[in-house]
């Protein structure tokens, strides 16, 4: 099945937004198997709106719509459609009826021009919406072809596609879909290192997707019944987790921090943590999880030299002797934390950021991450190298990712990353750091 | 001028990637006065590519492309092109060499397939690349429809874009450009209440883009001259300005932290943070902002109840009294930050970020935000209404805008804002408060 994708929207042709609907739409019918031939945008303009209509019907089997669904009078979108795909429109009492009762919960009544949005095909049918007012529809012509229209509101269009249209488009490709993401710290190429061949499937497809320091492998199987796609989705994670060992930190989790918070309360630990080059990023991400109050209660950010010494008890001979970024301050930094808040495991950063402040033989991106653990009374220390972006943003995240890292191998017991202990001057040795 | 956007790219449309290119180009061509008639995306197909090159040409006066440069054979968007627009191509030894220079800096030779990078129109011109090896390419057929291509990688782009392409046009629209973004706290609504009128201008235009809590209101103006584009622009400014008070807090920055840490350094002061329901994001935004080490030394992230007393001083009989999430208790944060830290200015936030958490008559989103001050000896206290989103991360991010903006007032010496004055119940008095 071939499709092509069309979003109607002049504050899109304006470029005063960005169009995410298009990648949403155009992975989920990637998935599905059905290749997109075209994207297109357009303004709310008839006559531009029926060329490229007709074009794009006469090529392709499915057309996907967002937008144009509004109540004002340049918002032909809908019209448009139907006569292409010869059909008409009815008025539906039962949409009226939800926008009118929509208006009544804000203290208002709906236009003359809302009774557009209750209108709905004749011989296609409409998509009910359950964000929004304006239901969508569903078109076909004798041929087959089909157009879906969508409203443009990413939250209102992600809804309606889950719901109605996907599952009219897993039924017409007669099978259905189980898609997971598998979490990987590391960067493309060391993980394509190591997956390799994994990622020429064509059912179930692995797809990576790179973040700053981590990345994302989507894995969507095809099978005929929704047992047999989830099982060999299931079977593909199994071998990636082999291939990639604990860098593949969790599935389907909004970020590693949800991760190291279940971690943290499985385990009945407290972190705490102690910043000076990632300023609070890693605090603020432990906190933007909810609930995790019950894992995290102190973060101290030191930014200046004064504050390590006066809030963690790092001691400024310890400083002077080794410099303010370096392994035993990072070190020290962490016990401090852990003793004044009396957590069970606590983490410490201390680094150059940039642009400005390299040392000799420290240049910008040396981050030194220091930690202390429960279990084992252990220290860690690892040295990071996260310069050659040179970005401060970058360096800033990737030095919060390994932190975050480090919490959940201490609260799950894991060795510190292998590429890293190569790489890095990793010490376990507290009283190698002179402390 | 008419104009129609071209993407050429499979990445686009599997979604693995997201448009953002299309995204600038637009508002670039909107600024220039040139009307965006259509953005397409296709893949690297030749009949596809030509099809849709040969309709947009007949219809527009510029096409305007991003992507399709690559070295592989499916990269044919310049011979295509070139096709559709009566020119051909000829090998260019300078910018062969150029391509032979770069692939040895990485200790790399080029193959045989990166020779079609050095092709370059014969009647048109090329479009130098100051960041990678494709140079672009820039075509006119007989009619004096035109045509731009440029890589799809944004940074070798938007540098093309800004050094070969927008000139070009500026010359043909007979004009030059001027922009500034007028940076303001406050959503659409209340902004377009103060500000109306304004944004009908034809030119300059004005332009306004929504953000978590602030906007950006873009300011464009055309002229003949740069002089007078500048005047033009910066008198709309001052318009803006006049009627949006001190809630307009800067030009052209990239975040209200700049405006803060410069703000605090021109007045030689040091701020120290105490975050509860932000976890440290107040912080992290100040770390952020190079050279911030030189105005902020100490943050502390008291996330949980014993914290606030250990950490701060906050006396456990006032928090027994008051809920923790109360006025006097971010009162209290912030004293005891400024005492600790030894800062000038401190803020303090606690609140109720949600999903959970919400008490009988402080539901999710209510935020008490402290502060104390320099140079007047005062406290000042918000209890901020930031539900209605209800959504964690959209409540900790308008929570710590309003405790940057504490801090930029309190460096300043301007009022608490007053929106907030009015709804809300700010206290200017401690001893009100029973500490």
């Amino acid at each position: 099945m071939t499709a092509e994708l069309i979003c109607v929207g002049t504050e899109l042709l304006l470029g005063d937004i960005l169009n995410t609907n298009a990648q949403y739409l155009s992975r989920e019918l990637a998935e599905l198997g059905i290749s997109v031939l075209h994207q297109h945008v357009v303004g709310d303009n008839v006559a531009r709106l029926k060329e490229l209509v007709n074009t794009a019907r006469a090529r392709s089997d499915l057309l996907i719509f967002s937008g144009g669904l509004g109540p004002t009078e340049d918002d032909l979108t809908k019209e448009t459609v139907a006569d292409a795909f010869e059909d008409t429109l009815r008025f539906d009492p039962e949409e009226w009826q939800k926008i009118v009762d929509f208006f009544a919960r804000t203290g208002r009544t709906p236009t003359e021009n809302n009774r557009k949005q209750a209108m709905v095909p004749v011989k296609g049918h409409k998509l009910p919406n359950a964000h929004g007012t304006a239901p969508g529809a569903w078109f076909e012509d004798a041929n087959g072809h089909c157009a879906a229209l969508m409203p443009g509101v990413p939250r209102e269009m992600k809804a309606m596609w889950q719901e109605q249209v996907r599952p009219i488009l897993e039924r017409r490709q007669n099978c259905t879909i189980h898609s997971r993401t598998l979490h990987v710290l590391g960067g493309e190429s060391r993980i394509a290192e190591k997956v390799g061949s994994l990622f020429d499937s064509e059912n179930p497809t692995v797809a990576i997707y790179c973040k700053t320091g981590e990345s994302e492998i989507r894995v969507t199987a095809r099978a005929a019944t929704a047992a047999e796609a989830e099982a060999d989705c299931n079977a593909a994670l199994d071998k990636l987790r082999d291939r990639l060992g604990d860098a593949a930190y969790d599935v389907d989790v909004p970020a590693l921090e949800y991760t190291v918070v279940r971690a943290l309360r499985e385990h009945h630990l407290h972190a705490a943590t102690a910043e000076s080059c990632t300023g609070g990023l890693v605090a603020e991400r432990l906190t933007n999880v909810p609930g995790s109050s019950e894992v995290f209660g102190y973060g101290f950010v030191t930014y200046a030299e004064g504050a390590k010494s006066k809030l963690l008890g790092v001691d400024p001979a310890l400083i002077e002797q080794y410099n303010v970024v370096s392994g035993p301050v990072a070190v020290a930094m962490a016990l401090g934390a852990q003793r004044v808040s009396g957590a069970d495991v606590a983490v410490a950063l201390t680094g150059i950021a940039g642009p400005g402040g390299a040392l000799p033989g420290k240049p910008v991106g040396t981050v030194y991450l220091g930690g202390c653990d429960a279990r084992n009374h252990k220290v860690y220390l690892m040295r990071l190298t996260l310069g050659g972006y040179r970005e401060r943003d970058i360096i800033r995240t990737r030095a919060a990712l390994y932190a975050l890292d480090m919490l959940r191998r201490m609260a799950l017991d894991l060795p510190l990353p292998e590429a890293l202990q190569a790489e890095s001057d990793c010490l376990t040795d507290p009283d190698s750091l002179n402390l």
